[in-house]
This record gives C-alpha cells, structure tokens and sequence, in this order.
C-alpha cells in the first residue's frame, strides 16, 4: 500500500473573494472547493490541506513545500503580492519533483510565468457562455473517464494565441461559443517535477463544481505526483565531473515495488 | 484496491534459442527472464504470462490480446513469420489501449515498423562491449529508482542514426565503448495505447537479469497501462456527425476512483 | 541563387470531379486550382507540376519522384485504388527527403495512413457552415502572412478525436460553426523527410481559391523542401559497423551556401 | 531577392579573454570567428555585425536589437554583470520574433534561464578530450551539410542530466571520450521566436574554427530567422476581446513571396 498523495492547495482568497458574488458560489473559497473534489474522489489516496495568501510566508513555508506532492494554485488579482521569495520555494520544489497544478488565471502568477519563460498572454472575455473541452491524446492519464467534450455551460471564454511553450503533451483543446479555441490542458515536464495548466475555472461560475472538471483536477494530481524522483543533482548546481565519476558511487539504493 | 495489471510477455522463442548458447543465458527462455523480473517487482500489481510464436494464433488469439493490458514483445530473427493477421489484431488493440513494450531487436518488427511509419533502421555492432544507459527526463515515472547512468557491462551496439518519429518523450540515451550514441528509451501515444522502445537486453548477454534493466521493464509496464481508456469510437472508423451530435448521448459512465 | 522547388501536385481526379458540381468549383481540377496558387505565390521560386491517378505508373513514375522535392497530396474517394507499389515509392522518397503536403481527406489516403502508423480517424459533417483557422505557434514558418484567424465560409466540418501521433509541431486549431475543435496543421518528420497535413479543403468549397489558404500551402511548400538531406543510410537497412567505422570515411562532401 | 539577415554575435569579451591563453585561438576574440564563419558560408544572404559587453548598453541598445534578426550569445564568466534592463530587452525581441543562438557557456546565461524556466545545470570536466556530435533528425534543416558524426578532437565534456525543458527539437546528441552524452543541439519556439542551443565551442580550443561547426551555426541562423512573424498582440498584453473581435479588423495586409 502507497501512502497518500500530499496535496496542498492554494488560493489567494483575498477579501473580495470572501465577500462578493464568488462567495454565493464558494461560500468557502474556491481552495476548499477544490480540495472538497480531490477528497470525494481520490479518498484515501490522497491528503489534502489548503493555504491562503493571508497566512504566515503566504500559506507556503518551507515545511509545508517539503512535505507537497502536488501543489495547486489558483490566483488572479494578487499575483504581484506573491513574493519572489514564495516564488523561489516553490520552484525549487518543482525542480525537485513537486508536481504543479496551475489553474484558470494562473496563466498570469509569477510561478507559472517563471516557468513557462514566456509572456503567457491570451484573448478573454467574461461572457459567461458555453465552453466545450476536447480531448486530443486519449492515451494520457488526465483524460481519463472524461466524456468527449465536457461541457461547461458558463465560462469566461480564453483565446488563443496563447504565449506558452509548445506542451510536452496536449490533452485537451476548447471551443467557445464565439469561435475562439484554446489549448485548455497543458502539459510539462521542468527539472524532476511535472507541470499541468488547466484553463476551465473562473471565479464567477460554479465550475469546480462540475464533476468532469473534478474529475479532471483528481487525474491531475495523480499524474503530477513523483513519488520516487530521479537522482538529478545537477537542479542545483553544475558539478565539475572527473573521469568515470559515476563509476565511484555507492550502490544504488534498494528499490521497493510501486 | 485496483485490479492486478494483466501483462503478457510474447518471445519468437526459436528452435536455436532453446539449444544454443542463449539457453545457457536464459535456460527458461527469453520470455521466462522477463516475467520473473516482472513478478518479482510488480509482485500482486500484476499478473504476468508468456506466448510464444509456436502457440496456436502465434501465441497471440484474440482473447489474450483482450484480456491483455501491457504486451511486452521480443523477437529478432523470426520478424517475417509473424502474420499480418497478428500485426492486425495486436495494432487493433494498442490504438484502443493497450500498452506495448518492445524490447531491443523488436524495433525491425512489423508492429513496431507498422505504428513508426518508418524503416526503424538503426546501427549495430556485436562486440560486447559496455553501454551506458543515461536518463534525459528525471520527471518520467519510467526513470524511477535507476542509477545515472544504468551500467551495462556487456551488450550489443545500437547507434544512431535510428530511424524513428522524434519521440513524445525521450527518456534514455546511451553511449557504447566505440563513441555512438542512442534514443534507448522512447515514448509514443498512438491511439488510446502507449508504446515504449527500450534498447538494451541482447539475447547473447544476461541483460535482463541486471536489476535496473528489470527495474525499467517494470516501470514501462505500469506506465504503459490505461486501465480506463477515454472513448474515442473514431479509431475504428470516421462517423459522420451530425450537428450537435455529442448532445444527445447518454449521461457519463459513472466514474469509480482510480 | 538556389535552384527552384520542385513541386508535383498529385490529385486523384476521377471523373466525377470532371463531370460535376465540383467541375463549377474547380473546372480544371482541383490539381490545377492548388498548382496555380503555387505558381502565383512562389513565381521563379518553384516549378511546379501536376500529375493525377489514370496517367501511368498512378501518375507517380520513379523518374517524376526522383525529381519532385515536394509533393501534395489530393485524393478521396479513390484511395483503395492506389496500389501497394506506388505506396512504397511515395514512401521511400519521403524518408530519403521529399516533402510531403496532404490535403483535407487524404486523411485517409494509404501513404499518411502508413506514415502515421495509426487509423487517422475523425469526425466530419459536410454542412458547408464557417471554419476558422487559428494560429498556435506564431514562430512557425508555415504561419507567415496569415491572419489570426484565417476565416473559410463554407467548409466541411472536420472533428476531434483526430487519430494521429501528437504532432511534432502544431501549427493550426480550427473551430467550427457546431462547436467542434480539429488539430487542422501538423507537421511531422519521418526519416530525412517532412509532412505536414492542412485539413481545410473540401471539393466542394472554393477553398483552395481563398488568398489565405493559398499562402499556407506555400508557405508549406517551403518549409517541406529538404533540399541537402543529411546522409542516413540506415534509413534503407541496419548496417553492421565495425569499431570506428565512421573514422575512415571519405572527407566531407564540399557544402555549398544555401 | 530577400534581403540579407541581420546576425549581432554578442562576446562579454572580458579582459582575460583578450590577454590570455584564449587570446591565441582567438586573437580578435571569439565573437570575430564566430562572425567570420558566418559571413564566409552566408556570403551576401547576411549581414554579420558583433557587439560585446563593455560596449555602451552593454552592446546591445534597442536600436542594434529592433535590427537584429537573429542574435548569437557567447558568454562564461560575466553572466551576472549582464544587467535586468539587458535581458529585458533581448527577450522581448525573442518573444517578438527574433532569433537567439545560445552557445556552449551561455546555458547559464541569464537570458537562457529566463527563456528556459529550469536551472539549466549540467556536468562538465575540461579535459580536452574528443566530442562526437551525431546527427539524430536528418530532416531538420540545422543538420545539412554536416557530417555524422561531427568529430571535435578536443573539447571540454559537457554531460547529462542538463536540466532543460524537453527541445521542440532535438537535432544533435554528443559523446564525450569518458562515455557521458549530452543533448548538444537544442530547438525551441517562445513567443514568435526561435531558440537554438549549441553547446560545442570552448574558449580554450579551436572549435569556432572546425569547418562543421560553422556549417552548424550558419544553419542555425538561417533557421532561427523569422522574416514575418505573425501577428502576435498577445505577446505583450492580454486583451479583453468583444465577441466577433476578429471580424472588424481591417484586410490583411498584402503578402509577399517569400
């Protein structure tokens, strides 16, 4: 038996989120929407907590990065208040082997920008009309048990060009109803740790409620996480290497089954 | 708990591999190496067989293709015996996901050939001499727990240039004694099916008795499993779709945890 | 100055294209129609021909391969009546380095098929309804000077799930007027040579008269012309390699500027 | 006729880089070989200038980057005096479409990091000895006129895991005489730009003189250049867009051949 999947996931929750019309649909904040939907579905598989900007090193010290597997984050309005040093924790964690969940308008949160090495713009609209999500690679793990396309009656509609890196593997693409398509569901791999950007997901409608899109987030998390990271030093530095230094190492470690 | 893994482990198994110096490496067959290293890795997470090209349908009918999750194939000298009606059944299977495995002079056979779309041609020099097996993707889970690099004292050359589609993922490359180099470890999605090429295991030197070779073949087989495959009826044949056609389905097949 | 592209526009142009409501769209062939827009945009840059299924050898003779750098690809409802023969010539060419452009339902065609290795279904509806074509890699070549969307009227509705290896490179995602996502511009390399497949263009719209689609073709054109393949002979068989055969090789061939 | 491409080769160009030992492969520095290499083998179809650290702007001001269409990066030792505003402005000239060819030192160049979003780390050891570059995709145009394999006799030994995101393409792979590899030849698209990483060319050996290398980097330029990027706006901001945004603006503008 594995142990559970560590989980943290983060919201920015700022006032307006606690105090608007978003509260009429997350009366708890979108973070325990969304950590409601990985518990009903991934039950003892996985742990999940939640952290908030407003906490002590805004939801995310050291301890609580080093004892993640997956990470999620939702952010919109506050992405200049995260700090470089919040930024650089959590990135020297992915780089070791934390897997990533960046969700909605992430797209635009200094982690995800810092990452991508891109400007990560696209075209939007908060018309609040039909989004449809496809699946384009049947074979990968986050499409799983997903129908073909999810249909997601309210959304903020997302345009491309979106200025991202061409994704490892593409799983979904959307259409709205004005015409635009979007690269929805986005896949990377950076150092030792797993990214995945999905797009659906705006404050304003109830779309982590959807059981396809949490359905989706619980795959998400299952593929991001990296229970046994490959010995990769060279994250943290470039290590003069003499001549058959991998010849000299200790055995390798025992390796126990899955 | 999910259901054991169901693997089947294919081997041309001739004549002169059961009387000649490769029965004194492998006494039980090619096939029996394999699936010992499975079982005792994958221990109750999978359940393992063999087949061999001398069994009725060539060991492959089409009730163990479907029963099947993750074929593994090993074949070399008896390509052009296998039938088209064999290739068909085992394509069949991979595009609505099925995974599969092919190992080491597997990439001139005709499944391999017939998913690749090209020659597959490669390099090669017998000497025994040693091949160091290197990771490129420390976030792939079909890394975990390898040594960098996995050393292999004795094995056949394979150099590039090898002719194959630029891999989804590359997560091995290895060097030889004489200064090739090699893509040893390639990922593909083709369909709703995984597919993984893996380079070493020549038949005339223990390779797969080495431990982290073992490792690699159990970390393939769990990554190349779909246990629940997304529906994707256009595999089979292009429908034509009238408008709104993914309105009316049935409601979603309830989804169970994973 | 460098030598003009050779160019050979292949169509199957069975005789109901002669003698019907397509004959008003395209009264000389669908052939013709991309042939002239290949001339008009690429002047002294190309040479173009165009050669159809009932001329000799399918059109395709070894000596009009040998001599074409880039072939397109127009065929339908004939398929099946390309023979194996002039397959594997197709095939060779395009893995020694000819560029290769399938048009719209050559989806189906026998080369792609076997140059995809997987079914390359999809959903369609021939509803004659808006397609819009969007741009998802802006630094691609074959995007040049097209607008963002390229807007087609009246065109087949083509769908996901596209079964076909994850693109090497995504260039186009349409949408369409029933809510429908295509994956409508992917380039792939198979052995020295290039393919890239453009879904729009239906026999039965004045596709491939709309200014835009013309300037993606010849964009495509370009980007499919190899014209120094590197060397690869093991694209034609495995060699043996003794130790350090690539030490007593003949000096370099002389390079010229491109 | 096109016009000419407008190639800077950028050098920090330090002190001990003009007294030194390198001073003797290099007498008029690296960037001067680099920039001769180009202009023999690119002849009239560009136009080379170099620029180096100490210049004003630290060579770079707008107005030598607004008329660059591909700018070559040799840096080691001063990566950290390269300033923020520098880096700002080479990368939002990528994003915009010009072309960046990162060589050997410059994978810890702060722009490289930038684009990257990983640690970029690697292992090394200067020891001079051989570097087999091997050709693995034929197809691409980077690859012409090369030999497979180049053969560096001396060189310093870069290794694997080099801690990038996975290449869009990868074109070269090395072996080194102490049997590590190393992805050496790196492709990948951000924004409308093109991004090439070349890691042969030390400072302390006569790399940049090697007749096959600078094959590579003509190449490289020729490729990297993007004559016409498409229109992009979502590069630098990302704008609200009104239902039917794309239908109200003005024709095209008139293209030309290319």
């Amino acid at each position: 038996m594995s142990a559970p999947v560590s989980v943290t996931v983060w919201n920015e929750y700022l006032d307006q989120q606690r105090h608007s019309r978003i509260a009429e649909v997350y009366p708890h904040g979108l973070h325990n929407a969304i950590a409601d939907g990985l518990r009903d579905l991934l039950g003892e598989g996985a742990s999940v907590r939640t952290a908030t900007l407003g906490e002590p090193d805004q939801g995310l010290p050291q301890a609580t990065l080093d004892t993640t597997d997956v990470l999620l984050w939702w952010g919109h309005h506050a992405h200049d208040e995260v700090t470089t040093a919040t930024v650089q924790r959590v990135r020297q964690r992915v780089l070791a082997g934390m897997g990533l969940v960046v969700l909605h308008s992430g797209h635009l949160s200094k982690i995800f920008l810092d990452l991508m090495g891109t400007s990560c713009n696209l075209r939007w609209r908060n018309d609040g009309r039909q989004e449809l999500v496809w699946t384009v690679s049947p074979a990968h793990p986050i499409a799983r048990g997903v129908p073909h396309p999810i249909v997601i009656d309210q959304q903020e509609m997302y345009g491309e060009f979106f200025d991202i890196p061409q994704p490892d593997e593409l799983v979904f693409v959307s259409s709205f109803a004005g015409g635009e398509v979007f690269r929805s569901g986005c896949c990377y791999r950076r150092g030792a740790g797993r990214v995945f950007y999905f797009s659906p997901g705006d404050e304003d409608y109830p779309v982590y409620h959807h059981p396809d899109v949490r359905r989706v987030l619980a795959n998400a998390v299952t593929w991001a996480h990296n229970p046994q990271p490959a010995t990769v030093p060279t994250t943290t530095h470039s290590p003069d290497s003499p001549d058959g230094w991998f010849r000299e190492r200790p055995s390798a470690p025992p390796v126990t089954s899955p």
